[in-house]
């Protein structure tokens, strides 16, 4: 899967406003906040087990009800169209877990 | 609970090898390796239901099968038994999960 273009992951980021882009434009993170350890857990393991499904894994961290989530793609040395999508569904997690 | 002493850190830490203590002494932490994504997030679940069940939990990350623990107690700024019992048992978890 090829790295996206300049063009291509500007156009992305504008789906995923809460994500920040980082500064060499080969990663998208952000930090989701929920209610406490259980619910954050609770949305790992969504993530989790989407994240096998599409065999393609986050970098994150977890502190009590912080979960902070990366998104990048090593073999391509920068971001690709799974990690676009990969960030899209955390934030339908994230959504359907408070609404 | 009450922050261990220096001594009481010193013995506890013989029993745990494997953990680096903070060089403020004031948190444990290691890295587990496991062999894949789904193992490794297998060995957080079994973490994370026993950190519930104590109502003690990690600050912890994940990059595929790897995973970064650490334990310390914000309220007693520094290590207590809870952290030294977590330490343990996430030992005991990743030992019967490879044996």
């Amino acid at each position: 899967m090829h790295a996206l273009t300049h063009a291509e992951i500007t156009q992305a980021c504008t789906l995923l406003p809460h994500w920040q882009l980082h500064a060499e434009g080969n990663a998208l993170q952000r930090e989701f906040v929920l209610g406490d350890f259980m619910q954050a857990f609770a949305f790992m393991t969504h993530i989790a087990l989407a994240a096998e499904k599409h065999n393609h894994h986050p970098e994150w961290r977890n502190v009590y009800n912080r979960v902070h989530i990366t998104w990048t793609t090593h073999d391509a040395k920068g971001l690709t169209q799974r990690d676009i999508t990969m960030a899209q569904l955390c934030d339908q997690v994230y959504a359907a877990g408070r609404s």
